[in-house]
Order: C-alpha cells, then sequence, then structure tokens
C-alpha cells in the first residue's frame, strides 16, 4: 500500500518553505512587537499571518488528508472536519489545544519569535502531523539559514536531503547539550533552569549551547552536532515537527522524569542515546507545569 | 599616505579562508581529542596545525609588514624580527603572550574547538592584528557558515561584504544578550557564571544566547542580531579580531568592571550602545583571573 501520509508531506514542505519566505521578508521591515504570558514572551503580526497562511491553505486542500485515507467521494461532506489543529497564535486567540485520534497539524509559525524580533539567524517554521497521537511526519524549516529538516516514520530524517544521524554519544561526561533559560521570569523557575544547568555542568559536561529555539535545538542534535537537548516550559507545537526529526535520526525521546515522552506535557528530552537521556533525566529538577491539554 | 596595513590586511584575508577550508576539511575526519586546562577544556591535531600554518605564511611573508612600514630596503636585516605573534596554541606549548608596541599578530586558529569536535557549527578563524597596543583590523572567518567578518579601523566592518551596524539597543529589558558558560568548571566558577545570568534575566533580559565561540558570539552583536556580549576567563586571541568589528560597527567595549576594554584583561563587554555596557557591568559580579600577560 503506498504511504498515505506522503502527499500531506509533500505539501505540507511547500507550504515551509514559502512560510520561511514571508519570515524573511518580515526580517527586512519594522515589527510591531506584542507581548504575550509575560514582557519576554513576545509575539509579532507575523507569527499570526503565517500561521493563518499555513492553516488556510492547508483547509483549502482538505481533500489531501481525505485523500489519503482513501475515503469514498460520497463521504467528503462527513469529513470536512476531520483534520484538526493546533497553532500557538491560535491557541493563544482562545482555540483548544486537546490531541484527539483524528489526523492532527500541530504548527508553530515562528519558532524562535524572540529571534525574530532580535534578528538573531535562527527562525524555523515548524509542522508536525500526528495521527492516533503518533507523530507521523514533521518539518523544520529554518529559514535564515535555508536549512529543511524532514522526516517522515520509518523513512529517516534529512536535511536539505542529505540523511541525519545522531551523534550516538553515550558518555554524559563527553557530550555537548543544548537547551534554553526559557521565557518565564519567575524567580523560582529561573532557580531551577540555572541549577539544573549547574548540575549538569558540574558532572562535567563539555558545554551547553543555546541558539534560541526548540526546533532547530532538536535538529541539531538529529544532525549529530549536539549530543542531547532538554527543556521544560515549552509546548507541543515546539516539539511536533522536531520529535520525529530526533527519532528518524537514530535519537530518544524522554520525559524530564525518565518516562516515555509525552507530546502535551511541555517537558522533553531529546538525546542521542537512550544512556545519555537517562543520564539527564537522572540530573534535572522538575519544574511544575500546566499541561497543553489542561481543561481549566 | 596609503593605509599602512591595508595589504597585511587583505593577506590575513586569504589566510582566514584557507584556513577555514583546513578546517571544513577536518571536520570531515575522525579527530584525536586532546585535554588542556581541565577534561573539558579540549585541543585538536587540527588547531595546532591551522596555526602553525597561519604564523608560518605570514612569517614567510614578512616583507608585508615592513613594507607597509615603508623602512629602506637596508634595513630589511634588523627588521626580521620586528613583527610579533600571540598565538593560542603557541602560548598553550609555553610561548609567552606579552604584548609589546610592535605589530602584533594576535590569532585563535579555531575559536569553538568544543564546538569543532562535536560539529557543532559554529567554529571561527580569528586574527587580529594590533600596533601600538591599538587593534588595527579584525578578521573573524565563521568556516561552516562561510561568513567572513572584517573590519578595518576608521573604515567600518563588513560581512562577506555588506556593511555591520550593531542594534544601537539602549534598554536593557529590551535587549538580547549572547554569553557563554564557559569550561572552568571550578564550582565556584559555575556559581558566578550562573548568578550573573540569574541577575541579568531577572532585570529582565529579552533572553541570553550562546552558540559557542566568543568571536562569532561578538560578530552577531556587531551584525545587530543580539545587543551585547559578556564574558570572563576568554583570552586576547578569542577577542582580538572580533573587537574592532564590534566598534567598526558601532559598538562599545567596556572591561566588565564598567571601566575600559583591556584586551589582557581575559574579560569583556561588547555591546550595541554604552547604556547597555554599563548597566550589565554593574550586574556583574567578577570571577577572579590570571590575565593573559601575566609572568607567573
Amino acid at each position: 500500500m503506498a504511504d498515505p501520509w506522503q502527499e500531506c508531506m509533500d505539501y505540507a514542505v511547500t507550504l515551509a518553505k514559502k512560510a520561511g519566505e514571508m519570515i524573511r521578508g518580515a526580517l527586512k521591515e519594522e515589527k510591531s512587537i506584542m507581548i504575550k504570558s509575560s514582557p519576554v514572551d513576545l509575539v509579532t503580526e507575523t507569527d499570526q499571518k503565517v500561521e493563518n497562511f499555513i492553516i488556510s491553505l492547508i483547509k483549502e486542500n482538505a481533500s489531501l488528508v481525505r485523500c489519503s485515507l482513501r475515503f469514498p467521494v460520497f463521504l467528503i461532506f462527513f469529513t470536512c472536519n476531520y483534520q484538526c489543529f493546533i497553532g500557538e497564535e491560535s491557541v493563544a486567540a482562545g482555540e483548544g489545544s486537546i490531541l484527539t485520534d483524528n489526523p492532527t497539524w500541530i504548527i508553530d509559525p515562528i519558532d524562535g519569535t524572540t529571534n525574530f524580533v532580535h534578528r538573531f539567524p535562527f527562525v524555523a517554521v515548524s509542522i508536525g502531523f500526528v495521527v492516533n497521537k503518533k507523530i507521523e511526519f514533521g518539518i523544520v524549516y529554518s529559514c535564515v539559514e535555508d536549512k529543511m529538516y524532514t522526516a517522515r516514520k520509518g523513512k529517516g530524517a534529512f536535511c536539505n536531503g542529505q540523511k541525519l544521524k545522531v551523534s550516538g554519544q553515550e558518555d554524559i561526561t563527553k557530550s555537548l547539550l543544548v537547551t534554553e533559560l526559557g521565557s518565564n521570569r519567575d524567580p523560582e523557575t529561573i532557580k531551577i533552569v540555572l541549577s539544573n544547568m549547574e548540575r549538569l555542568l558540574s558532572i562535567p559536561i563539555h558545554g551547553i549551547r543555546a541558539v534560541g529555539t526548540a526546533a532547530v535545538n532538536m535538529c541539531l542534535v538529529a544532525a549529530g552536532g549536539a549530543d542531547a537537548y532538554y527543556e521544560m516550559g515549552i509546548h507541543c507545537w515546539d516539539m511536533a515537527g522536531a520529535g520525529i526529526i530526533i527519532t528518524e535520526a537514530g535519537g530518544v525521546l524522554l520525559d524530564v522524569s525518565g518516562g516515555p515522552f509525552d507530546l502535551m506535557s511541555r517537558r522533553i528530552i531529546a538525546a542521542s542515546s537512550r544512556p545519555i537521556a537517562e543520564r539527564i533525566a537522572k540530573a534535572l529538577q522538575i519544574i511544575p507545569l500546566k499541561r497543553d491539554d489542561a481543561t481549566n
């Protein structure tokens, strides 16, 4: 049987590319910046414009998902609302983020909005496609670098057509990690974030890097440039695209508790090997967080 | 009068380009890694090979510096040792790093050796040229990205021919900073490094990034992608190339105490404006360090 989602993925790659062009264009203009949860949690009109662009074009091509499922034509009417969307800006505007078994597009129009605002050159469009709560394919387009990362379940991960492979490093004392300081400025949260860095640096590890986007950080692990990424406080739209890029490159996703990875939990360890992931989990103090799918 | 150092600078750009090619070639090979001051302070054969390559070619072309000074030919014999070198690997091998008034080449063959070892894609060749203790020109070649940053005193800073300009941001609460966690794993030093981050994050600032090389971090500030870089524990060869790229892009160099920048002090604030630099200086707790030119 032909791959039921390949056509959706191909279409999503073209959308990510076009979205990236919009972002590169917007980087040349003055931006009006708004704040979200805190004075350092930023959003721009471009975030909203790019998300609307991606979602509206997927909706216009809704037949893609139906065709992929090989539904008979007379059922089209009943399948119009079959596909779901979870987008960072739609959720910020009040839409829900409950993950069902339906085919669901999980979209971050600009992963790295603070970078975008500052023109720090790491900004990504992230699209993940999830069916029965499993990621089927993921796309991360790091548009300033012009690097298109893609992965289809069971078919490997690629960057601009080149196959990706994690480093395979298992020894934490020889590892380079990526993480972020995040946008939460609550003093207790900052203390835990920094104390986690202190515990890891003291193991010791080779170092910690932070380029300012979860998706690109994860792709750097998938490409073998770093040995693991961890973070708490991010969202499903930061992880859905890059999550499968990690696993298809031979890496491992784990929850920060050391248990199974949960896309809606707002926390992740994405590593080049299970021993590294487990060692990081052992070091981390957990930050209490409201899940993405919390109903209140 | 013609620019006395332009020919030296043009030659140094070609050397940096060739050195970058050597590094890109070495990234495809297996590396034997050695440790320096601590298990996380790394060096490879490529660091040494690239430094030897640069210094030997400059020495072969010693006439460049003499010609630039327009010395008469009969004086060539007396001027053979006129130019000096301070290179990261030569100093590691026991050579001195005292800065005199002589024309001095300050070289970091691979800024970001840990990145190089891990293939984290930010690795730079840094060449600074200092006369009478003032930086005359600087070159930072971020060779994986293929970005050639250059600056000549009084003539502006450029990246791949495009003029650079700092952001000009003066408000620390709207700033994005770059720094590093460093390679010192002494528990007291780690505590100060993290506590400085805590103080800055709490102001609040927009965020902190770390790409793993001082020179590239500074060039990101020069390009306007971040508003300031600060670090303690780096060396003159990490700062000499990029220092003038910052000032020629309209930025400011300051000591972490808030006083004048000192190339041999192992500490720096490189900012897009004086108010930002001074505000960072006010926040920082200082790490005690032995100067690069300490004699014991």
